[in-house]
């Protein structure tokens, strides 16, 4: 049976780290995966997770510090020396992550920490690794990978590659480099150890991909996450300008970059602002809602000082009042649903070879057939229910008017943010929205004026 | 430099085509990745399309097929006769992606593309890989591993295994399994490559791990994508009842697996039935968009009937019409927040170990801190631009009312669903919407009438 992690294990733990028994603790978690014991981690009340935390040992403490959230790190770090950061926590990860739990830590701790890194190697890496910004590749590339140089011999490489691999948790891929460290091709392990190449051939001579892909590092994350998914890669190297080797990106960070790109536009989408959790205290998860629903809220203030120039038709003809919600709604889904598509094509590539014009004709074409079917839906319901030609006209018309403005202006305001470089999943939501119900009611109450004289 | 699509490489095969320079095609293409040149088809006219895909030669072939969109497949596919499928396509690629392609014939063009398939082997695994679900484990593994018994030596093992990688494109694990085939450990081909052992050792002395993670065939797809992530596999093998080897998943079919779940849960909080392409039809979009924006719709009508219901209290009030939209989109807001919180939570799995009644009890907090602050604010509006008591009253104290209302009923709807096995992400859009806009209303008038006297 695969282990899982359920109440009465945690209550189990619970039991034992009241009673002092670590013995029992350790033997308990020996064979459970970091990602779990994490898990339980997160489950315990401060004390006890600090306690349980000391209980475990060596590489593994750190291996389990990695895959706790945000807040149980920043608890975790301020509770240890900077000694015993270096000690416990960065001297057994890789560089990679070491960089991140670096970085979250003040000016003067960083140095702290730094001086009390034994390796001179993985202080050099890290401070390399420091310099990238944390979106770019080379910010979520780590600096572990095998290499060999092209004129070396497998037997040569093979000495070479021992050692480089004790670091490496998967190597994957084997780096061909030339004599300026410059990345000219790769060589897979399965290549290596099933290719019946004598051991006196150079890598020269075997290695396969001569044009392999990568990326440069100042490039953005989110460009290694789409060539590795497009690509079908688990480990893409990264270079300089000058294609020197400076390390490699692996399918594990770029499915937490895309992981966390998905749930940011959901989150927008949704209205929110911030990641929510759901072990998030109210303040926090107030604080990630409520700059929507405010936005929204004056958007909604505004929306009712534009109605308020119509009050004296409202007054006349109180029907119209009835179709207010309806008129609202509507552009604000066909608004959302239009920006929808145009952020998550933004988010494919598969936008990229049309133009504005080309997309806002399409839109356009799809709007009509929205608008005509939703249109006559509604000028139906009004002839048979509140027997009134002209509110169904009116209804109807303006319907169809809000679908079309709404449409339009949902495909062009996120193409048009992207274009000058801001995400287009901000779009999303309230802003739009609330655009939509202004123009929609204006309308709306234009064609009613006309419609009933007011 | 990497190779890049653009604009002007298209017209250059485009040309190339119409000149019919068949041999200056297949050089331009003969180190394009098959994705690129997937991207390229899609950019095509049909007979464009058609004429091209028959120059890639071979294997590419295939794999081009593989990289092509759902319409593009089919298309190409109804061109092809079953045995140019058998030949050209299936008889080339791994046998989840030839399960895949089988699976979208009629049933009569599968049974005769089986026939045309030369390797015994491969049709028996296609036909056990069809026996599983599509959204399975069982449904997006694939046969292709390397095994060995644990009773080998290992130069018994290397000779089987370079027979078996032959077939693997990509081996990452070597799967030690006992002599009933029962998966027992894993070994990678890094510790084989570099441990200094004397191949005369039996597998049972050097396989690493002993309890490795593994899912059940009949299990979700989405579970081993879950479970992939967490521990951060490239590749997790899959077993039957007795625990007797399947095959494997591999990173890449569960990366593909995470972007559709993302991809579907922001399509329904943005009211889009399907998936929407920016290549699609007109007609494919309407079809995407239509029902949700129906439903929209009647719920709209429905409302309107609602406020019908307290035409008279407008007749005597108008200002409070100014407000209908604010309260509704409030309402809706709110509630799409809660339940992306929730929907969220339940795709993490962050969410198990609460109860319902924390959850609502905790969204109760926050909908009583955010109803407190956009209450006042609405208050105070009133109070200096409407110049009204009773109106900031009335629509402050609504506010707050339909805040609370909407965050618990987010908040349980999705919960409720997922209880009963259905998909929480049907509850975003317009069904908690159009809920919350009734409820919001009527609180409204309902209120409006206490302070009015109406």
């Amino acid at each position: 049976m695969q282990f899982e992690i359920n109440k009465a294990f945690i209550q189990e733990i619970r039991d034992l780290l009241s009673e002092g028994n670590h013995a029992q603790i350790a033997e308990r978690i020996a064979k459970i995966h970091p990602a779990d014991i994490a898990e339980i981690i997160q489950q315990f009340r401060e004390d006890e997770a600090n306690s349980f935390f000391q209980l475990i040992e060596g590489e593994k403490r750190a291996e389990v510090f990695l895959e706790l959230d945000e807040d149980y790190r920043d608890e975790l770090l301020s509770s240890l020396t900077s000694k015993e950061i270096a000690e416990q926590l960065i001297g057994q990860i890789d560089s990679d992550d070491a960089a991140d739990v670096i970085s979250d830590l003040s000016e003067k701790q960083q140095a702290e920490v730094m001086s009390h890194l034994e390796d001179d190697e993985q202080v050099s890496d890290i401070k390399q690794l420091l310099r990238y910004p944390e979106d770019s590749a080379g910010g979520i590339m780590g600096k572990e990978l095998v290499k060999v140089q092209e004129d070396w011999t497998l037997a040569q490489g093979i000495r070479e590659m021992r050692k480089q691999a004790a670091e490496v948790s998967e190597v994957f891929t084997i780096y061909v480099v030339n004599n300026q460290d410059q990345l000219i091709g790769t060589l897979s392990l399965k290549k290596m150890l099933f290719s019946p190449t004598s051991i006196k051939s150079t890598f020269k001579e075997i290695y396969t991909t001569k044009e392999p892909k990568f990326i440069m590092a100042h490039e953005k994350a989110e460009e290694a996450a789409k060539m590795m998914e497009k690509y079908d890669l688990v480990a893409l190297p990264v270079v300089d300008e000058e294609m020197r080797l400076l390390g490699r990106i692996t399918i594990d960070d770029v499915v937490d970059v895309m992981k966390e790109e998905a749930e940011k536009d959901y989150q927008m989408a949704s209205g929110l602002s911030d990641k929510v959790e759901t072990t998030d205290t109210v303040w926090e998860v107030s604080r990630a809602r409520l700059p929507w629903l405010v936005i929204g809220l004056f958007g909604g203030l505004l929306v009712a000082k534009v109605i308020g120039v119509y009050e004296d038709a409202i007054a006349q003809v109180t029907q119209l009042a009835l179709f207010i919600p309806l008129i609202a709604a509507m552009g604000g889904n066909v608004g959302v649903q239009s920006s929808a598509i145009v952020v998550q094509g933004l988010a494919n590539d598969s936008i990229n070879m049309q133009t504005i014009g080309q997309r806002l004709w399409k839109e356009f074409i799809v709007a009509l057939v929205s608008g005509v079917i939703c249109a006559g839906i509604v000028f139906g319901f009004n002839l048979i229910f509140e027997d009134s030609i002209k509110l169904g006209m009116t209804v109807g018309i303006a319907l169809f008017c809000v679908i079309v403005f709404a449409a339009l202006f949902g495909t062009f305001i996120p193409l048009m943010l992207n274009k000058v470089k801001i995400d287009p999943a901000v779009a999303t939501g309230p802003f739009i929205t609330t655009t939509n119900d202004i123009f929609g009611l204006v309308i709306y109450f234009i064609i009613a004026k006309a419609f009933f004289n007011l």
